[in-house]
């Protein structure tokens, strides 16, 4: 018979934390605490095996569950020294979801499950603590009527504000044992009307419910969005976990809160946290009551004292914890603890989230102490997570006007529109706007909008509150806790002290200070230095993989170079005509009604582009320059619409007709599939010439120059099919580059390869490769084609393939391994098979995705090519695509 | 060192019929009849592989030639008793090309070449005939001018009309030694003024000069465009035939004919042909002269005899030669032969032309004959050729306004707008207009007019005229030698009697009886009887490929049965939806705001397609019938425009903006890539589930009709690109049909397959084809996705990319083998191999291709679907590829 639980606590457990995949993360670490005997109340976990069983099975639980359940009970009772349902001595339960991956707050918890009017009554007798009990059992009413029941949270809120209006009291602790019993009956009335039936009083029919709630939250609406954000498969299902009830709301001498065994903000090497005396874990989370610091020293000067200072000898015993539980993991820790009349209890540990400067400074810290070597600690970092480190921060010489200060809950620097509502944030977002979200509070119900947003200010909660656990994990800079901002949601604004802030002002966000600015404040670039630069310098010895730029312009060469580029991968000639002047001359040369026509427009296009070629070739010098020569159809770069084909006769002096039915001769059915790349090349050769020489004329510009170092040349020719073009095409490049010897004594090095971006280029390679020094892989086109997908018509439909798994992932954002991988993998062997030489590279999107640079490195390719601001990215991504490799 | 020359002539030969690689078509039979014996003037073939080194050495000869030329002449010398350039007994040769296959006049030819002032001399006075050695002279300085030298040929032309104005005369025949000899010094004039240089007198530079020009003529542009249009490689080359002359033209007991061993427009069998007295070849096959009949019983009634009559016993032997050839060859002859007082010489045998319906009386005979077995005639039919004898012919009943008769040069029936330019006639074509091209005569350069024309009318010219043997090649209707028809191209015009008739005008052409037809006469579908009948029933034995049609409208259905199709490949139900009422219902579906308002659209829609099913159903009872749900974006079935929008809303009782907003929420900007296919039977389900209903009710109701009998349903889902998009609908297929069987007790047999047309599909063909019960390869959609190219974009660079051997042939005509047949293959592969009994069709425009059909029976596929017309055409095919196939 399956197991489908698998007990912990008592100083053993039948888990570990290798058990991940079947226990979730939560239960994994419960398991491998209670073995290192650390103080875990006892508990068992409900194997993801068993969702997997419940879901194929039409949401129903095997036969075989209940008796397990049975003894799993018995196995906490007797650890416990209680009983589940006994009035006497009864167990209390909570019950929370833990998946392989975190996914915090996303599904449902119920806790203080056991109690009923009987047991209520037991505890309150043997704690002597009336309040205490009752309490406990309003909450537990008000969370299972929630999350068990369907009934809203609102409405017992509702009830409860309503009750301390009638008592004419202000705060739930100047709420007696009468004043909550009271409630409960108010609650158990609500319940009875909303359901038709009466609250549970069952405690085991209580446990089966909130199972099945918790088991049924893996596919609530806010776990699927999770879900695909984080790319966490549907197929994992969630872990349920069992575990004796304990407190930290039953005096002052409880106390209940998270804690870090490094900071997840700079990577400090001190424990860090915060907690609440008096209360349950959830008002620490929920960020409802601002709480205090773990350590005395620390900033957050008001209010109640630090735990160092109030509890001393907990404190020193959760930082042998802490120091025990790293040291294990050999990674910073995130910790939850409960401290119930003086003792400590340890309710979860897992790896912490981090933001990237911290996971930099923790993992190199680490190596320096010896905890991890180079490897592992290049293992570690997350590639995604460096993008917040690669985007420009404020300029510390540009006058601030602050607003507010709150707490630096994600660091970075961003502006933008004040929002008020996560619809609203996402509905400016997909125009392009810049907005700064502003709300209370977050809660799961906003991670949409907080994707959306460029960063995020609440005027509630602490470091670990939703809104910054989940911006630090996003990269979006957060602001928490900035109480002087008073929020209006109704009137859409915010004031602090006497200005007002309406929706639509620009703010500027600093989340590493915790400063909320009045307007846009320049940026100016980060710097690559400390932590950083060591990581990645451990990064480039391990990686084979060269990462390259997808860069035309100086300024984003200079950025490709500042971030390690070794070389440009693709620069899109094109890019370079659609300047206001030069537009106008590229439109003279379509325009054209014949070749001498457009001959003459194009000697005006020559000293432009070679230009640009001379000022890319300087600051590229010594590294090689992947040239593609002109790539979209022509009619890009015609007017559209009456008004401009108008404006562009009107300039042309030539009839508004004759643009206008040029326009509409060149217009295409499906653009992307038309007379476009070396069809162009081969249709009109005379574009193709004026480049080369551009190219060949800027190279000798810049080598004849004082100092000047040449650039390794490599013209690519785009969307060839077969052999047949690039021959027809390198022939012309070869040509006028003997034209060039001829002009100046000799012509620069260059070699011609193509991009492989057709299905059919990639089945071709073979031949291909007989004259193609290097392939490019285009798989943004490649998966265009190979898909059958439109990337600017995806949209309608490409949300809901990801979602029901046709995709793992949008495969314009994550190479499509089994189909377009397929086809390069295809291409890399035919085309080495007839060249040996041939170097391959890929200059799609994918080139920054990590996954696919993985599925890169597998391949062998020479190297990737991205954009300037993912490089960073990418050389960490294939240290570590290396690494995997290695270990096959 | 290589043989470029084989001498042939004198009873023997180095040459073969089978060496027609080597020698081309001329070269290789002149050989094959010099060894059988028959009176071949002697000579030599110079090789296709002299051609391919010319060429490759940059337009030069081997310098091993001139030694083997020389002796080649020697050769010649010897067995004509004569001497190559001397003055006493000059030997005079003809330089023809002869390529390995037939290019009729798309080369160039040199006579009478030797003649220069001295031999001209000498052979007036050898042959005692100095008008005829000055004429020959005359005639030798003008096609050597032309051909080789460049000099016009009309400036000839010119000079000879103004001396015969002078002269006072009339026809050619009226001039005398003296006043050809006048002519010859003014020719020779000429050349001096155009060249700066004399004409050559040297016989040997003439005769080189005249191999370098045959050889030039394989480049020529009449050349390459007939090799593209008959797919004739450019990498054939030609080969030279230097030959002794005789003469037609010595006199009234010389002639010279073109005989065919059976009459290549009915395929009697009977020797069939013309000829003129005293004349040179290139007069019966330029059409100046109207020849007469071979056999005397014919119908051309006025002039001159038949050769029977005038020459009985030339004509004696030429009917033995003819029946030897015949019998040599086992296949229908085309002979040419000159009679040089009153010797027959044999100048050419070549298999000839002929119509489809003579091709098929010709093999099916040949079979009665005990000449050929059934595979060898089932192999010997061009299966393109089929295609004049499937379209309709003039409705016998139908009144006929004739304007003149011709003769019946090619057969069938067109009706189209009178053209009197080859440049016009592919103008109006082009726009898809259909034109009929009337010519005094035509000329190489017309083939690409001809082409375009639906049909082709000369005033001049024989059976054997360039237009009559193009045409028919062709399968254009075609009558030549109208001589009623009087032209005036530059008035655009032609007359017949009192009626003018002027360009743009309709006409009807009959070539099957030669009527010239006022107006467009109605036609009636052709009958499949005959030896048509036996063919195809010899092919049907042999064939293992299933042939079925793509078709959805009864008429269409019907069509399709009758020409033998075994199903329905193809059913496209969306052509089902353009109706005009229905598009109203079906643009309320998609202007519908929400579900709800899809389904009640859907609902109206129900019952129609539901009634096109039945129809479909009952006509192609007991075959598969394979229906494609909804394939194309909806925004295809929206109005543009914003008339049409205006309409639209106005129909619908919604506002203008509301309509217009929806069309451009739908516009896409590649939709060919868009969201469309089976990507719209998952985003909208409500449209498949009415389509499944319908197919299964209207096969229900087939069923339950008296006598009904079940086809066999196969719905088909377009556009996936793996397996899980066929598994979500084909479980959607699958509970309307649960559905369908709890309403009426069972549900109609049936499989769901798919279509595999984007390159991804192809290569997840094996996890499709756990789900699929069918594949169809959609070639079409393969193509544009596998090529990146869109059918409908492709125009503007696709000619020169056939054309410049990127492909052999557009890929959207013959499948291109290399790209998406591998495709093609591998999914054949992987789908067989993870689901054996997996069924495999192809239903793009490729299953009506002989070409590709060879490609399909190579990958082992079960069936090919096509257009209804092409049936016959893809029967043939098949059987032919089997043949292919079993030889290997």
């Amino acid at each position: 018979m399956t197991q489908w639980l698998y007990n912990f606590g008592g100083g053993t457990a039948e888990g570990s934390a290798a058990m991940r995949d079947l226990l979730g993360g939560k239960g994994a670490n419960l398991a491998e605490m209670a073995v290192l005997g650390l103080p875990v109340p006892p508990g068992f976990t409900v194997s993801t095996e068993l969702c997997a069983a419940y879901y194929s099975d039409g949401k129903k639980f095997p036969e075989s569950l209940s008796a397990q359940v049975e003894s799993g009970i018995k196995h906490i009772e007797a650890v416990a020294s209680a009983k589940f349902g006994d009035p006497d001595n009864p167990l209390l339960v909570s019950v929370r979801s833990g998946s392989r991956a975190s996914m915090p707050g996303m599904m449902d918890t119920v806790l203080n499950l056991g109690l009923n009017d009987d047991t209520a009554a037991g505890l309150a007798k043997r704690t002597g603590d009336a309040r205490f009990a009752y309490d406990s059992y309003r909450r537990f009413i008000q969370m299972y009527g929630d999350v068990v029941l369907g009934v809203g949270h609102h409405e017992f809120e509702d009830l409860l504000e309503r009750a301390k209006e009638g008592l004419g009291i202000q705060l739930d602790t100047e709420m007696s044992a009468d004043d909550w019993r009271g409630l409960i009956e108010q609650y158990k009335v609500l319940v009875q009307a909303r359901l038709k039936a009466p609250f549970p009083q069952d405690v085991s029919e209580q446990l089966w419910g909130a199972m099945r709630a918790v088991f049924d939250s893996w596919m609530n609406d806010r776990a699927v969005t999770y879900r695909r954000l984080y790319d966490i498969p549907e197929s994992w299902g969630t872990a349920v976990n069992i575990q004796a009830m304990v407190f930290g709301n039953m005096g002052e001498d409880c106390a209940t809160g998270v804690a870090f065994t490094r900071n997840p903000s700079s990577g400090d090497n001190q424990i860090y946290g915060e907690y609440l005396i008096n209360a349950q874990g959830e008002d620490v989370v929920a960020g409802i009551r601002t709480p205090q610091s773990l350590v005395a020293n620390s900033d957050d000067g008001a209010g109640e004292p630090a735990l160092e200072t109030a509890m001393p000898k907990i404190f020193a015993e959760l930082g042998g914890i802490s120091r025990r539980l790293e040291g294990h993991y050999r990674d910073m820790q995130d910790i939850e603890f409960t401290v119930q009349k003086g003792k400590l209890w340890m309710l979860q540990t897992r790896s912490g989230k981090r933001t990237a400067a911290a996971a930099l400074k923790i993992a190199t810290d680490m190596v320096a102490e010896g905890v991890l070597n180079e490897a592992a600690a290049v293992a570690r970092i997350e590639p995604e997570a460096l993008e917040q480190m690669l985007h420009p921060r404020l300029d510390p010489g540009a006058p601030r006007n602050i607003l507010a200060h709150g707490l630096p809950a994600s660091p970075g620097a961003a502006a933008g529109q004040v929002v008020f509502s996560s619809e609203r944030a996402e509905d400016l977002a997909a125009k392009g706007e810049a907005v700064i979200l502003v709300r209370p509070e977050t809660s799961p119900e906003d991670i949409h909008g907080m994707h959306a947003a460029e960063a995020v200010l609440t005027s509630r909660g602490g470091m670990t509150s939703h809104a910054a656990v989940v911006a630090r994990g996003m990269g979006r800079p957060c602001i928490t806790g900035a109480l002087d901002v008073r929020i209006d949601l109704a009137a859409k604004k915010f004031t602090v002290g006497d200005t007002t802030i309406v929706e639509g002002d620009i703010i500027t966000i600093d989340g590493t200070r915790g400063e909320v600015l009045a307007g846009k404040i320049p940026t100016i670039e980060p710097e690559m230095t400390g932590a950083f630069a060591t990581l990645m310098g451990w990064a480039d010895k391990i990686r084979r993989l060269k990462v390259r730029a997808n860069a035309e312009t100086p300024a984003d060469a200079a950025t490709a170079r500042k971030f390690g580029a070794e070389g440009i991968g693709l620069c899109r000639t094109e890019h370079m005509f659609f300047d206001e002047m030069r537009i106008v001359v590229m439109r003279e040369m379509i325009l054209a009604d014949d070749e001498v026509g457009r001959r003459t427009a194009l000697a005006k296009l020559l000293p432009m582009q070679r230009q640009d070629f001379v000022e890319l070739f300087r600051i590229m010098a010594g590294l090689p320059v992947t040239i593609r020569l002109l790539d979209p159809p022509l009619h890009e770069f015609l007017p559209h619409g009456e008004a401009e084909i108008r404006d562009v006769a009107k300039a042309a002096g030539v009839k508004y007709e004759a643009v206008a039915s040029r326009v509409a001769l060149l217009r295409e059915n499906n653009p992307m599939l038309g007379h476009r790349g070396c069809r162009l090349g081969i249709s009109h050769p005379e574009i193709y010439e004026m480049q080369a020489r551009a190219i060949f004329e800027a190279a000798i510009e810049v080598e004849k120059a004082e100092g000047g170092e040449a650039v390794e040349l490599e013209i690519m020719i785009p969307l060839v099919m077969g052999g047949k073009e690039l021959r027809i095409l390198k022939d012309l490049v070869d040509s006028v580059a003997a034209e060039i010897a001829d002009a100046h004594g000799k012509a620069p090095e260059y070699s011609v390869g193509t991009m492989i971006e057709l299905p059919r280029a990639a089945l071709r390679a073979g031949d291909i490769a007989k004259t193609a020094a290097f392939f490019s892989f285009g798989t943004n086109d490649l998966t265009q084609t190979a898909l059958g997908i439109s990337r600017d018509d995806a949209a309608s439909f490409m949300e809901s393939y990801v979602r029901q798994g046709m995709f793992a992932q949008d495969p314009f954002t994550s190479l499509d391994q089994e189909g377009v991988g397929e086809l390069i993998e295809t291409a890399c062997r035919r085309g080495r098979e007839s060249s040996p030489d041939l170097k391959l590279g890929i200059c799609g999107e994918h080139g920054g995705d990590p996954a696919s640079i993985h599925f890169f490195e597998k391949c062998g390719l020479n190297y990737v090519s991205c954009s300037p601001y993912r490089i960073p990215i990418a050389r960490l991504a294939a240290a570590q695509a290396k690494l995997r490799q290695s270990k096959q």
